[in-house]
């Protein structure tokens, strides 16, 4: 068109004024990838900038997240609410346009990306959103149906969670998904030949996917001819556009220009290899009419259409018309736990069994709950009963086979989530949360409510030995701000756990099971589990002592308290399933709850002591690696007997109170 | 050969009976893959029991570390000191044969192995390290020449890490690297092809692997042809056999034979199918005698034939020969720091820059260390001046070019750690430790003393936003037993953690780096440093609180000590560069360091406050993700000023002392 030159030179003119300014920044692939974005926008991204969540607009991913000025100034041309002077705060506190994109900060972007690799397979989540909703609502693709771009550079074709992503995407064909690799030589320390020499159309093919090579990242009109024809491919297709990195600076081709801004005089050295003369932050009108015209009023017809047929829906699907309206307004949760589920008190029963029944509970109560596991659904229990796998050939299909792939799997969620329409789960070892602890991050910070089960959460694993049993990974999970992080005594407690999982809409939730049966507790509390700590067994008059214990070591803590009451000791037990929470009530509670004294409490649970030092000095921990043997062997071994909490908290009780 | 048949019987009637008698294991695989393992040993792996250690020997990998059944009747029947009685012993705790390969329990054991995917980039790390030496030292092939194997499954091949170490594999063309992948069709959830239906070979050959098929995986004979076409070739090598999981059982080829043990009548079933008809636990001679032959005798020639190769090494080449000696029995170390570092006072400087001249110093100190970055290189300052790129043209290079692949880099370093004979480090921006968390529990669990340098350590890393800033990974790291993490204040301790990192030979260690400029403390101690903590600013008189700090905390902790003793409020401010270290030590020392009560002491770390916790309750820590914006007004927002310590210690000191 007329003005494509100019607006792909305003994208560029702009990222380097917003750098600039910063004085902070990555113009690279900024000035690269221009060509690339304007195309994308203005000929096929059908998006309407007043209705930045709408449901069925194209998403856009900017894996490269490092790139974002030229987002930024590509959503501020297309008429998002990104002003001028949000452009000028570039990556100043409290503005719109931070470091790296944020979701929920800045309208119009799709996801919040920075951590390499981790937006494609954000991708692969929303792409597998749309298909799934298009089949689980009939004839639904009006209102559903659209394809998921995504934008990425060597580095994130190189992190090992693309990788697991791509191969999820080919096996499960998911042909609305393009992929676009900016391939501009260079990264952060260098050359990319230093590092990345393979032939990667012949890689993603071999797993399965289209592959397209645009030679030359600068011509407008062979990227629109790629990326129309990956549109109509029947797998993912991956487009490789060559380009030079930091195109149009005097280091352009080289790492100098990948993290550091260009400043003022190569800035206008580039602006005129473009042929922009623009004062810094200046735009002509032809550059924002263009973008109205091509892109703008396009998504807002579209946007128009959508609604006349989600009227026209709602006349024909009265019944998926409301479900659909409920699970994008989150009234879904309401339907968590209609009916209380009742557990048998007298029967012993792994928190993993539990947790099977209760997702197979909540899969009937919620009809758009999609998830699964990483090749471990029978061992942490995530088999829903009847359930379908979700496959090409079964869209509808609600359970997720993801293969030996924990870091994409949890990574797929978050772009699931983020798609809205769905809610979803994920299940893992919880040793194994080490692999795809990034991805729990980014549900986190981008306020997903992702549910997470991890199950097998302790020595007591047992035989497969110390790879296998987590100790350290409690203290990982509780340290990652904005997650609700169970860890579940008994059937009540779980119960209570996957009712504040399934309910939350915006921030996730870890459910640790054990392996292992555990009792059911006589006086465990449903309301209380979600104050974080209660006390789950009363002293008879006086405790003398306290002790605090969260999951299987809850009913090792009433067997001693028994014990030592035989012997004229009378203590409390504290179970404490959600220490975060717990120490986030008012100080009173937590007093009225503990007890006794600092000095006269006693923290039991089988992971290293950074939680536990929270509320006491005395702890009963496992400061070291775990071992193979079995579960009931390993524990003795590390101190897990009631003999031996008998023995600590004697000890507690008899030592004088001093301070310190 | 005569007896081929009734040895690759025993490795599978032995693999059923222990499995059978711990009831628990995993039978797939170790029937599976049995022929391939006893065509490796009796044919072409050279190892001499006797010496485990040798540095020369093939390295052998069990990635698929749930089929060590088998590698340990293998390396019963090869003449490793693992007896029978050890076998029957498998997964009992104490034992030589835990659940998974555990590295320095088991003779014979190269690795431990289990958390997928990382056996096959450890076998890199081992590939590389085997290059390296005998680039390094001249002439050197017959010291420490040898192959690396590698045996996987399905679960190995599709976890990101062994995606991101093949590519680097392939890259480095690591041609002694022979990754044989056992394609049994199934993983623990079901067929394979539920989640795995890519052309692996291609995919490898894509990334510059060459690619052998062996259809039958029981034919010996095309299992040996492969074996040896692979010790030719110029790149590395992937072959793919074709298997039946549980070969034998009643339910070969399905999932139903991965994870549980086949019981005694289908136990006796597969040695039907085998024609094996001897009692639970015994072997004929003709097994231990052709292993001797085949094996055992090769490997004994090979290693006197070393040694005399060794003799005449030292004779032509004395010096190599010393170092040699130094770092084979970690004598090396008395190399670090000959002469302590000097540093100027006066000067601002981030720890990130101290720590790159420190690097700089030991790599010249230790010419046998080799370690490189994730693509931060130029960011965490780990180039090394005049140092060599190690590339297949410069096997003597000592910087490893990692690539944007993290998980791989940090497993990559615990092959070259196990491998013996070199030191290693690796390098990242703090916030990514997120992405091979598991590799670092991999290092602490194997005693590996792989050093990690992590920098950008906080919220000040400003304007690339919270997807850039740590805030949780302190806690992560802390948690890990058997790992050191010194978060040093300036240069001298800085210099101190060095010390302690690189002097280190059965942990690994963390040393957590600042992107800005930090002062250099008047009174900061070597010394003191690796006593976890101490003094560093003490009070005029008597302390009316304590200020507890870390990194770049320190020097805003003095800063407010100063100001309010101009007020007549006399406080301590206590280092706390490693707070397991400390929290080792005798309760006397930390009192007296500690000086307050635990009601009088305010702990400050820009991280969530899970370690803090351990020594007071009064804590001003990051409990939320950090922000994008200049670092100083981040810190500002965050509550990291001056001011804000000021007013936390007047509240601190003006509360009245009070239990709870």
């Amino acid at each position: 068109m007329k003005y494509d030159s100019l607006c792909v030179s305003a994208i560029r003119a702009l990222s380097i004024d917003m750098i600039n300014r910063a004085k902070s920044g990555h113009p690279g692939m900024a000035l690269d990838a221009a060509p690339l974005a304007y195309t994308l926008f203005s000929r096929f991204l059908t998006a309407d900038p007043k209705h930045p969540d709408w449901i069925k607009r194209d998403r856009f991913v900017l894996s490269a997240g490092h790139a974002s000025a030229m987002l930024y100034s590509l959503l501020h041309i297309a008429g998002y609410a990104v002003t001028m002077d949000d452009l000028k705060n570039f990556r100043q506190l409290g503005s719109k346009t931070p470091g790296h994109p944020e979701y929920g900060v800045t309208p119009g972007v799709d996801c919040t990306s920075g951590p390499l690799g981790q937006g494609i397979s954000q991708a692969v989540g929303m792409a597998i959103a749309e298909t799934h909703l298009r089949a689980l609502y009939p004839d639904s693709d009006d209102l559903f149906s659209h394809y998921t771009y995504c934008l990425c550079g060597d580095g994130c074709l190189q992190e090992g969670v693309s990788c697991e992503a791509a191969a999820l995407a080919a096996k499960l064909k998911l042909n609305k998904l393009i992929l676009i690799y900016d391939a501009n030589q260079s990264t952060l320390d260098g050359p990319s030949s230093w590092t990345f020499e393979e032939d990667v159309g012949m890689r993603f093919r071999a797993l399965g996917w289209n592959f397209i090579h645009v030679t030359d990242g600068n011509d407008i009109e062979a990227l629109a001819a790629a990326l129309d024809s990956a549109r109509h491919s029947d797998s993912p297709t991956l487009i490789q556009m060559d380009t030079l990195i930091g195109y149009g600076s005097v280091n352009q081709g080289t790492s100098k220009t990948h993290g550091a801004p260009l400043g003022l005089e190569d800035g206008e050295h580039a602006k005129k290899v473009y042929g922009w003369d623009y004062p810094p932050f200046v735009v002509p009108d032809e550059v924002y009419m263009t973008m109205r015209e091509s892109f703008q009023l396009r998504g807002e017809t579209a946007y128009a259409e959508w609604e006349k047929a989600k009227q026209a829906y709602f006349v024909k699907h009265p019944e998926a018309s409301n479900l659909i309206d409920e699970s994008l307004s989150h009234q879904d949760i309401n339907r968590v736990f209609k009916g209380a589920p009742a557990f048998d008190k007298a029967k012993d029963e792994a928190t993993r069994s539990i947790s099977g029944s209760l997702l197979n509970l909540v899969q009937q109560e919620l009809p758009n709950l999609i998830g699964g596991s990483a090749d471990v659904a029978s061992s942490v229990k995530t088999d829903i009963k009847g359930g379908v796998d979700y496959s090409p050939a079964h869209r509808e299909g609600t359970v997720l086979r993801f293969g030996i792939r924990e870091f994409a799997m949890a990574s797929v969620c978050n772009g699931i989530a983020l798609h809205g329409g769905l809610r979803t789960y994920c299940g893992s070892f919880m040793v194994f949360a080490d692999y795809f602890k990034a991805a729990i991050r980014m549900s986190a910070l981008q306020h997903l409510p992702v549910v997470y089960l991890m199950s097998h959460d302790s020595i007591a694993v047992g035989e497969d030995g110390p790879t296998h049993q987590p100790v350290e990974q409690l203290a990982m999970l509780r340290s990652i701000p904005n997650l609700a992080v169970y860890r579940p005594a008994d059937a009540v407690e779980t119960a209570a756990a996957y009712r504040a999982a399934f309910t939350a809409t915006d921030h996730p939730t870890v459910i640790i099971l054990t392996r292992q049966k555990v009792p059911q507790l006589l006086d465990s509390s449903d309301a209380k589990t979600t104050d974080g700590g209660y006390i789950v067994s009363k002293e008879k008059r006086t405790p003398m002592a306290t002790v605090i214990a969260s999951g299987s070591e809850v009913s090792l803590a009433i067997e001693a308290q028994k014990r030592l009451l035989q012997d004229g000791i009378d203590i409390r037990v504290v179970s404490m399933p959600e220490l975060n929470i717990f120490l986030s009530q008012p100080k009173k509670y937590q007093k009225e709850v503990l007890g006794s004294p600092r000095d006269k409490r006693l923290y039991i649970e089988m992971c290293t002591p950074y939680g536990p030092f929270a509320l006491a000095d005395d702890v009963m921990c496992v400061n070291a690696f775990g071992a193979s043997g079995p579960a009931s062997q390993v524990m003795e071994k590390m101190g897990f007997t009631v003999d031996r909490v008998v023995e600590r908290v004697r000890r507690v009780v008899a030592r004088p109170l001093e301070r310190d």
